[in-house]
C-alpha cells in the first residue's frame, strides 16, 4: 500500500470515530435523560473503558451527577480506573462518600492512592476513615511515597511464592490470585523470612514437571527497586531489561509491590510530553482544549522572563551604540552572528539533555566529549563563519567587515559549545532539569556574547571599516 | 530518604557500576587471551543478557573476532538479541554465514529481520539463501514490511487456539508453545477459517473448568493492526489500551504476528529521542560519542540552513539602514521584538506538535483553538508590549519609541500565533514530521516580521523618533 492510500484510509478512520463518537454521546444523553441503566450497560460493553470514560469528558457536571447513579459498581469502577487525573475528580466529586468506597472494592490499590492523592484533604482524610482496617493501612501505606516515585506508581497486587512450594502448589496459587494481579507471566520467589530471592516465568512452571520446587527453577538475578527510586529510573530499567514488571522492595528485600509495564508507559509517555514542552516554556499542564485565562498564566511568566533577558542582549547593543551609528551595517549582520550562536547551543544541548534523561554522567566521563564540542564549534564556526564573511564582504564592499564577522561567529560558536555543554550538566548536579531551563540560559549566553564579541571586534577595528 | 541523600546514595550506585564494569571488561580480556570458554560462560551467567552486550562495545573487532569462537550458540544469539543495531551487525561482521545461522536458531524472528534488514544486501541474499525451506519464507515475508510499521516490528511467535478447543485442551497447547512466545497473558482466538476472533486472558483459562470452551471464555472486541500501520500508531493503541500485545492481521483478519509491549517501549523511547534531537536540528543517530567528523556531517547542514534564513531576516534589517543611522536606538529594540516573537511562536509549536503526535487533527477541529491562540498572541504581545514600552521610552526619553515597540510586539506575537498553529499543522497534512522542521519556518517568520514591522512603523513615524 502507498504511503498516499494508507494515509487516505487512516483520514477515513478518523472521519468514521468521530462520526462514532457523536452517534455514542448522543445515545449517552438519551441514557441519561430517560435514566435507562440497562441501556446504559449496553453501551459500556460495547466500548473499551478507556473510550467511554473519554466520552464522559462530554458530559457537564449535571449530566455527570444524574449518570453516576444508574452507573453499576464495576462499571463505575473501570470508568474511574481509565479516566484522566481531572475526570477522574470530577466523577468522584459526583459521588457520596459511601458510593465511592463501594467502587474502590473494584479497583486496583494503585489507581485508588492515584485518585485520593488528587482528593482535597479533608474528603481524603474522611474516605480514608471510612474504609476497612486493613485496606485503610495499605492505602496510608501507600500514600506516604512521593507520587513519581516507585513507590508512588507501584501496585500491591502481585504474585509472591515461596521456594520450597512445588510447580503444582504454585499453580494452584496462582489460579486463586492471577485474577487479582497485573503480571501474572512473573512469579516473584520469597524465601521463608518473606525475603525475595528471585523470580520464575510462568512458563517454565507450566513446562515443568508436577513436583519441582520453584527455588530449582527460579533464576536469582532479580532486579528491583527501592520505594524511593524516581519513576525515571524505573522506566529506565524496565525498559532496557525488557521486564513485564519490577519489584519494589524494602532495604531488607521484603516486596512491598511492583511496578508493571503499563505504568511504565505511562511514565515515558509523561515525560516525554514534558520535556518536548517544558523545554520550549510551556507547561505540561497546557493542551489545546485549555482555557484562554489558564494559557495566559502558564505561558506568560515564561515570555516575561525572556523578556528580562532578552533587555540583556539590547543592553549589550546599546553599549555599541555609538559604533553602529558609524558602520550602520553591523546592525544588520550582528543578528546572524547571534542567532547563529542560538541554534548551534541548542543543537549542543539538546544532545547533552538526552544523555541525562538516558543516564546520569560523572564530570571526569565528560571531558573529552566536551573538548570534541569545542572542535566541533571550530569547526561549524570557520564553516558558516567563512560563507557569512564572504558575503558580507560582496555585499557591503569592505573585506574587514567579513573578517571580523568570520572571527565573531567561531567566537561565538565556541560560546555555544561552552554553554551548550555545561549548563545542562550543571543543572542536572543541582537537582535542575536540564530539559526545562537549560535553553534560556545558553541562549542568553550566545545572544549577549554574540553581540558583544562581534560589536567590540568592530569598535577595536573602526577604523578599518569606514 | 531525603532528596540529598538519595542523589548520593544514586552518585555511589553509579561509581560502583562503573568500578564493576571496569573489572569485568579486565575479566573479559583475560578470557580471550586465554581463550578461555568456560570462564565466558562462568562470566555471562554472572551479567543480565543486555549488559554483555554493552560490555562487548569496549571490545575492538580483532577482540571481537577472537571472542565469537568460544562463545556458545545461545550465549551468542541472546547478546545479538539485545545489542545495539550497530554492534550487532560488528558481531555478525565476526561471524561466518553458517555460525550466523546456527545462532539464528535461537533468536527471535523479529530480531533477525532487524540484523538482516541492516546487512549489506549481498551478504542478506547469501544468509537468506542457506536457510531452511520454511525460515526463508517467513523471513522474506517480514522483510517485505517497512522498518517502522506494525509488520516491520512485529514477531511470528504468538499463541493463536481455536474456539471450540477445551480450557483443558488449550492449556496443553499453551505449555507445549509458550516458552516460544514473547507474550503468555493473551491468548488469541481463532475461527475454523483461521480468522482472528477474540481473545482470551490466560488467567480465565486457568480459573476456568477443564470442559470450557475457549470460544465461551473469549472477549470478542479485539484491537488490531494492519502490517502498513505506522509504528507510532501501534504505541498509541497499546498505551491507551494497557496492551500486552497487539496483533497483526491481514485484511482478511489472519493474524500475521504481535507487536508486543516491550518492543512498544522501543518504539516509544526510539520516537521521544528522535523528537527532541530532531526539533533542535541535530539527528537522532548523535550522541555524546559519535566522532567529529560525524558529528560535523550531522549537524553541520542544519547550521547552513539556519545560516540562510539568518541571511533573510539580515536583508530586511538592511532595507531600512537608512531609518536605523538616523535613529540608532532601533537596532537595539529590534532584537527584542524579533526574540520574543521566536519565543512566543515555539511555545504554541510545542503546544501543536505534542497534540499531533497523540492524534491527528482535522481543520475543523482547529478553529476554535486557533482563535483561542490568536486572543492569547494578542494579550501576551500587550502585556510583554507594555512593560517594553515603557522601559524604552524611559531609557531613550522618546515615548513615540515606545508606543513602536509596544505596537510591533503586538503584531510579532499575532505572528508567532499563526505560524507556531499552522505550520506544524500544514506540515503534518503534507506527511512531513512537524517535529523536525516547524521550528526554522516559525522563527524565519518571527525574526523576517518581526524586524520588518518594528523598523517599518519606525520608518513609517520617523519625524516623531527624532
Amino acid at each position: 500500500m502507498s504511503e498516499e492510500n494508507s494515509s487516505v484510509q487512516m483520514d477515513k478512520e478518523t472521519f468514521d470515530s468521530e462520526v462514532r463518537n457523536q452517534m455514542r454521546l448522543r445515545q449517552l444523553h438519551t441514557i441519561i435523560e430517560k435514566q435507562d441503566s440497562k441501556g446504559l450497560s449496553e453501551l459500556y460493553d460495547s466500548m473499551e473503558p478507556i473510550d467511554f470514560a473519554l466520552l464522559l469528558e462530554n458530559l457537564d457536571d449535571e449530566e455527570l451527577s444524574q449518570l453516576t447513579p444508574i452507573m453499576d459498581d464495576d462499571e463505575l469502577a473501570g470508568t474511574m480506573e481509565e479516566a484522566e487525573d481531572k475526570e477522574r475528580i470530577r466523577i468522584a466529586h459526583a459521588l457520596d462518600n459511601h458510593r465511592l468506597l463501594t467502587a474502590f472494592e473494584y479497583m486496583q490499590k494503585d489507581d485508588i492512592v492515584d485518585m485520593l492523592s488528587d482528593f482535597p484533604i479533608g474528603r481524603r482524610k474522611d474516605v480514608i476513615n471510612l474504609m476497612k482496617a486493613d485496606d485503610r493501612k495499605i492505602i496510608t501505606n501507600l500514600l506516604r511515597y512521593p507520587e513519581e516515585s516507585a513507590g508512588g506508581i507501584m501496585t500491591t497486587a502481585y504474585i509472591a511464592l515461596r521456594g520450597d512450594y512445588t510447580a503444582e502448589y504454585g499453580l494452584e496459587k496462582i489460579r486463586a490470585i492471577g485474577p487479582k494481579t497485573e503480571d501474572i507471566e512473573t512469579i516473584y520467589v520469597i524465601d521463608n523470612t518473606g525475603s525475595l530471592v528471585g523470580y520464575v516465568d510462568l512458563r517454565q512452571i507450566l513446562a515443568s514437571p508436577k513436583s519441582t520446587r520453584l527455588s530449582d527453577l527460579m533464576d536469582d538475578r532479580v532486579i528491583s527497586v527501592l520505594p524511593e527510586t524516581d519513576q525515571e529510573d524505573v522506566a529506565r530499567l524496565v525498559s532496557k531489561y525488557d521486564l513485564n514488571s519490577i519489584p519494589v522492595v524494602s532495604p531488607n528485600k521484603h516486596i512491598l509491590g511492583v511496578v508493571t509495564v503499563d505504568d511504565v508507559l505511562d511514565v515515558i509517555v509523561d515525560e516525554y510530553n514534558e520535556d518536548i514542552l517544558e523545554m520550549a516554556g510551556v507547561s505540561k499542564e497546557e493542551s489545546l482544549d485549555t482555557s484562554l485565562g489558564e494559557s495566559v498564566r502558564l505561558r506568560l511568566p515564561w515570555l516575561m522572563v525572556n523578556l528580562a533577558t532578552a533587555f540583556l542582549a539590547s543592553f549589550t547593543v546599546k553599549l555599541f551604540e555609538s559604533t553602529i551609528e558609524q558602520v550602520v551595517a553591523l546592525s544588520a549582520i550582528m543578528t546572524i552572528i547571534s542567532g547563529m550562536g542560538g541554534n548551534a547551543g541548542t543543537q549542543t544541548l539538546s544532545i547533552l539533555v538526552r544523555q541525562l534523561a538516558q543516564k546520569d554522567l560523572t564530570f571526569r566521563e565528560c571531558w573529552k566529549p566536551f573538548c570534541k564540542e569545542l572542535l566541533l564549534g571550530l569547526i561549524d564556526g570557520a564553516s558558516t563563519g567563512l560563507v557569512t564573511g564572504v558575503i558580507v564582504s560582496l555585499m557591503y564592499g569592505n573585506a574587514w567587515l567579513g573578517v571580523i564577522a568570520f572571527i565573531a561567529m567561531i567566537g561565538n560558536m565556541l560560546v555555544s559549545s561552552v554553554f551548550g555543554f555545561l549548563v545542562p550538566l550543571i543543572l542536572e548536579k543541582c537537582h535542575a532539569d536540564p530539559a526545562v531551563s537549560s535553553s534560556i540560559f545558553v541562549t542568553t549566553a550566545t545572544d549577549v556574547l554574540g553581540f558583544f564579541i562581534f560589536l567590540g571586534l568592530a569598535k577595536l577595528f573602526l577604523p578599518l571599516l569606514m
